[in-house]
């Protein structure tokens, strides 16, 4: 189970979704680097693990909107705290790559 | 850089070491699944990271050991919160499951 929260593009969306509701177009947007087809899988899954909601209303085209579940919303502070460190800490471990490579390994 | 975190094993390996040093096949033991290769590429980067120390003591054979550095450390509450939250919800992922199955999906 570990497997499907601890991925990049899951925890993107669920850090992304907090407390909105928002459609594919947007999400697709504001997610660097996911394809079309990536961000079909991710929302798949989160909604079979029952962690996002897909509601599509009957309209012409039909508007499918996606938000978090209460499930799902149990994982936003943990997920955002996962995002915010991978971002406040990019410089650090760049440095240690840098470090890691030109030592004797 | 999140993808290098947000991966099950890096998660795992994170979690058990926490404030111990350990041995590779204490490790080994210790992650469910995981291949004696896994294990070695995810050390092999979570060291290039700056995320664990690697010491090896010239014994014979040598006597390696990983521990986590204090870069590390500061990732180990939102590790483990990770995953203690995916074995907390197993069973209502697991029932998410089926029901998405079993739906018209």
């Amino acid at each position: 189970m570990l497997d499907r929260i601890a991925d990049k593009w899951s925890l993107l969306v669920i850090a992304l979704l907090e407390e909105k509701t928002l459609r594919f177009g947007e999400l697709s947007r504001e997610i660097d680097g996911i394809s079309k087809r990536m961000l079909t899988v991710t929302l798949r899954n989160l909604e079979r693990d029952g962690l996002v909601r897909r509601t599509v209303y009957p309209e012409v085209p039909p508007r499918v909107e996606y938000e978090l579940t209460s499930l799902g919303r149990t994982l936003l502070g943990t997920t955002q705290a996962l995002v915010t460190w991978s971002e406040e800490h990019q410089e650090e471990i760049a440095r240690a790559r840098e470090a890691f490579e030109t030592a004797a390994h």
